[in-house]
């Protein structure tokens, strides 16, 4: 181990292991965790070795390979879907495998579909006699699903849905899974029954012969392209030209075309609302907190092992990690991560409950929790975008090498503010349950829990004396709470003035969505701030666990509060002389912070092979690891044809001159 | 044209020629400019076509193609190094071309070579009788160049340097051109003379043949492996064992060894700071300012194109730059980019004059300029490259395709972010510069230009009495400057609290860093704003130009304070209420050029081919293209191997038991 490193794990504040046990919800959790990776990571067919090396088309063979082992691993290891081990799989793979959306086809049809349909294609489904995916979004059509241009024209005479792509914006765009493995898929299309439009439903069609993998008659399909990241997937397209599938093949639990043409609604639709919202905080975990957490580790590690100026004259050079502006770009989101971890586990709890009470029929947390999933996951995938991207900022040159690990993590965390709602969207989805909710509040209705603060509006200002104060977390989420209400409260005055003026309800939202915007945020942030501070206070005081995550929870309460001064300032609820306060307690905490980053990260626990990255393995051999990962680029590997071609010629042309 | 696209340019506010007209400084330059792009992209060499298909080893040997080829395009177009039509080539060519590094190979024997070294090394360079490059950073060593491990050891009996790559961070890496072209390389390492070392000296190197390209004895060089963009430049490492050059290959215009090993300085160094003062004012436009405006132009009219959800209930779909918060994504944006420009404008006439007085061995600027371009280098590069990101989102999905053109526009931004010094340290460069400024003007000491406002603190509050008072530049000026004045003088008042209670000075530094960024930063946007007003006051007003720039100047200053309330707020400068003016004068400036935004992209005058988006043409065929674009896929077009190696045995298998 690099000495410099190892320096830093000589005397942490606090006990590794049980922070790494409090992460993964138990010390049996941790173990199982450990398991399933150390099973993954020692069969090569899982191996990432190459990752930074191999073009889109070998990416791709490679996640195919790995989806079609990881049938047979599972098997061999007795994992199964409901087991312990489940969870853990995705991430131990990092990501980089095929079929994933074969999931959420069998997902659609099991809450789609009728029992009859159930009984028929999840079997086939399970078994892999067919590979399914999902085709919802089109070329010209994203996030606005009534928008949808593909049709479905029910044929009394045949018994059967004629689909077509009437033009090219119909085209269906971006399905993961179809570009070439797919052979089923299920389309979303606006339904017509004799000339009537009842909207969007799902139809389940066959693209692809399960014989030749032969695109079928009528369909059109292909990849649509290079994007930033995901090359292991197959993102693909599809048109339709008059395709046939017989009447028993649309998604059929809520609504049915009889065979008389007769359209029949059963049932209530609210559960799919419940699909996305557990699509979204799923996505928390994988696809942004556990990619920051390993930004972090990379960039702290390497910050320990860089050394680079002198910070005293006559001293060696400093590791970079004890630069104050080093540890303003990387503690706080040191912080954040933690947060959004414990963020993340409220927000399961909460979606258990509602899960419960959905089984039972009562949908009353359905409004909560959407607002809940939407606004955390937008909040959360963008900030943790931005740090991921300080974290490689802050290596440097040897953060932009893709041998670092760091660019993929920035490339594919990007996406994640984009997929299941675009973040903007999802703001606002937020705004309009945020708005009810304080009107409601205003008007003295009974709104849900975590809105109940709407009501308890005082006026007032912050109470702190001197900078230690603002180490109370009393102090500080009363600020964020003060913030938040004052920001959603103003909103709400200026869409009703609009409103009153005579602006029409649409144009006045829309006049509206930029301040509501970032009154979500800061009712997130408040959110995030003071279930940081009631998981704290849960925590055993043993191993020093509580003490360092006092210090992480107030690390993150006052770089929101630093980065965001204006919010709190406006009204004067704090006061200038207070924000330097703020401020003086935050640089403070830095120091204190940065003896712990190390063990800091380390619980994060991830294995080298995990991190992938010359920078950030437990043993800090940097510089070595650099020089040997790059030995194996193809452009080392390979012959250099430019130089006979190109350089050659040049170079000898002017050499006989001499 | 699209038709959404085509209605956009029917009643521009503006003569989008004009505009274009003083971008480039005059009609006479547009036209060259016009001239050298269509040359370049009528020329099949320099295709762009399959850009967003190659691999690493093609997209290299393109560029190497490309830079040969350009020696004999010049020729042919009378385009010489001094003409006029030169500093287009490289924009034209989107920087995706070879040996760049040979020309900083070449300045650097310009400025630090003896006039003999001039004479023989200059000529072999400009016929291509080698190909050089530029070796400076290790994989241990970046900014901090005294800390550079090679070493070149005088032996005084065969009158040669002895140059060894004494540990693995020693290994220069990274070096353009290096990893697969260069014949020569400038190496930089630690002149030792009979045991006594000198610091770091730059010396000539040859490291491959001329006539096979294979490895001179003792090199081992190769390519550090991918980064996340310039796959066409070949960054390259490389180590020294025992390479002997002769004596008079090291450069040695200002030191020299004698034959007995006599160690001479002579003349000034200072002009050294001026080199990299003009790189990084060149890299300003060509690497920040041209990429945002790329960004902008293909995000605004993809915005104009695209159409999702309904603004009002019963009308088609909304343009979603008809969102406010699109508008509000985007707008500041290309205000932003004007701002840059003429910010860069200013630049490069201050750069102009202070080379006039060097020539005249008259170095008082120097200071002011490296400040200048430290700062502005790391301002503009950070905000491009944040507000590339944000166009990219923008787009939603599709801006995630490469076919957009602004994933690769991103993952380049981003790189000047590090290179030609890092941004933080560059800020910290320019707080040095304001810190000593500042305690001259203090003490009613003459202080640069740029900088006497600081002498001229005045306590005092905001005038503005309602939102149209902060459409004044006046009023913004005024707060932009109390702002700055406040940060710098709060970093100093607490440098010198910390050195007077006893702190050391470079740790009092240190625990100052995080705040001196914050007061560089207002001061570099203060001296952006200040100079926008002057700029839009000097423009003429025919053409509706002198109007249009001014909204966008508003814009972009009312964008600054929008952003960072905080800091205006601090203090009480601007007032909470005066806050909610600034607030809805914002927001309406964004309703105001919404009406023009098309044609101020249209204004920066991008040829499709320049931008190579999909989305961004200037006919509007987003979905047409991307959908053409897919085809050419390298996905698409080769067979998909993984079918029958994974996807056949796994559904046939599973057919079989049917």
């Amino acid at each position: 181990v690099n000495p410099d490193l190892a320096s830093e794990r000589q005397t942490p504040s606090f006990s590794v292991e049980k922070l790494t046990a409090l992460l993964d919800g138990g010390e049996e959790n941790t173990r199982i965790r450990r398991a399933v990776v150390e099973a993954i990571e020692n069969d090569p067919v899982f191996s990432r070795e190459n990752q930074y090396f191999q073009s889109q088309n070998e990416k791709y063979e490679a996640a195919v390979r790995k989806a079609v082992h990881l049938q047979k691993k599972m098997h061999e290891m007795g994992w199964t879907e409901n087991g312990p081990e489940f969870k853990y799989i995705y991430s131990a793979l990092s990501g980089e495998i095929a079929f994933l959306l074969h999931s959420v086809f069998m997902r659609s049809i099991s809450m789609l579909g009728s029992d009859k349909q159930v009984a028929k294609w999840i079997p086939l489904a399970t078994q892999y006699q067919l590979i399914g995916c999902y085709a919802q979004t089109e070329l010209g059509h994203g996030t606005y699903l009534q928008g949808l241009e593909t049709t479905a024209v029910f044929d009394v005479a045949t018994q059967e849905f004629i689909l077509n792509t009437p033009k090219i914006s119909a085209i269906k765009w971006w399905p993961g899974d179809m570009g070439r493995s797919a052979t089923h898929t299920v389309v979303f299309a606006q339904l017509y029954v004799q000339g009537k439009c009842y909207g969007v439903h799902p139809f389940i069609v066959q693209i692809r012969s399960l014989w030749d993998h032969s695109l079928c008659p009528g369909v059109t399909a292909g990849d649509i392209g290079p994007r930033m990241n995901f090359e292991h997937t197959d993102n693909g397209y599809l048109m339709l030209q008059n395709v046939r599938v017989p009447r028993e093949n649309m998604l059929s639990k809520f609504c049915e075309v009889q065979p008389d043409g007769t359209y029949v609604r059963q049932g209530s639709q609210q559960i799919n609302y419940f699909t996305m919202t557990a699509v979204r905080i799923t996505l928390i975990s994988y696809e942004a907190v556990i990619p920051l957490m390993k930004a972090c580790t990379i960039a702290i590690r390497y910050s320990v092992v860089r050394r680079q100026s002198k910070l005293k004259p006559g001293e060696e050079e400093a590791k970079i990690l004890d630069f104050q502006t080093q540890q303003e770009k990387l503690l706080p989101h040191v912080a954040a991560a933690y947060a959004f971890h414990f963020i993340n586990d409220y927000l399961q709890d909460l979606f258990n409950r509602g899960y419960e009470e959905i089984q039972r029929e009562n949908f009353d947390m359905l409004p909560e929790l959407h607002a809940f999933s939407s606004g955390f996951k937008a909040m959360v995938t963008q900030h943790c975008a931005s740090a991921v991207k300080v974290c490689l900022l802050a290596c440097g040159g040897h953060g932009y090498s893709l041998l670092s690990g760091l660019p993929s993590l920035c490339t594919k965390i990007l996406a994640s503010c984009i997929y299941e709602g675009e973040n903007t969207i999802l703001f606002l989805q937020t705004a309009r349950f945020l708005i009810k909710c304080f009107m409601a509040a205003s008007a003295g209705h009974p709104v849900p829990p975590s809105v109940t603060y709407l009501a308890a509006v005082k006026p007032g200002k912050c109470p702190a004396k001197n900078k230690l104060d603002f180490l109370s977390p009393d102090i500080y989420t009363n600020a964020y709470q003060h913030a938040a209400v004052r920001l959603i409260s103003s909103a709400a005055a200026k869409l009703q003035d609009l409103i009153q003026s005579g602006v029409k309800k649409h144009d006045a939202w829309n006049e509206c969505t930029v301040q509501l915007v970032q009154a979500v945020k800061a009712h997130c942030h408040y959110l995030t701030v003071k279930n940081f501070v009631e998981t704290v206070e849960r925590l055993e005081t043993k191993g020093g666990i509580q003490r360092i995550m006092k210090h992480l929870c107030d690390l993150f309460a006052l770089h929101g509060i630093f980065s965001n001064t204006g919010a709190f300032l406006h009204d004067g609820y704090i006061s200038g002389a207070q924000m330097d306060m703020v401020t003086a307690s935050y640089l403070d905490l830095l120091a204190v912070i940065r003896k712990d980053a190390v063990p800091l990260v380390d619980a994060f626990d991830f294995t080298d092979k995990t991190l992938n990255s010359a920078l950030g393995s437990y043993d800090g051999q940097v510089y070595q690891r650099l020089y040997e990962w790059a030995q194996k680029s193809p452009t080392n590997t390979q012959m250099n044809p430019a130089y006979e071609r190109y350089l050659k010629p040049l170079l000898h042309k002017k050499l006989a001159k001499l």
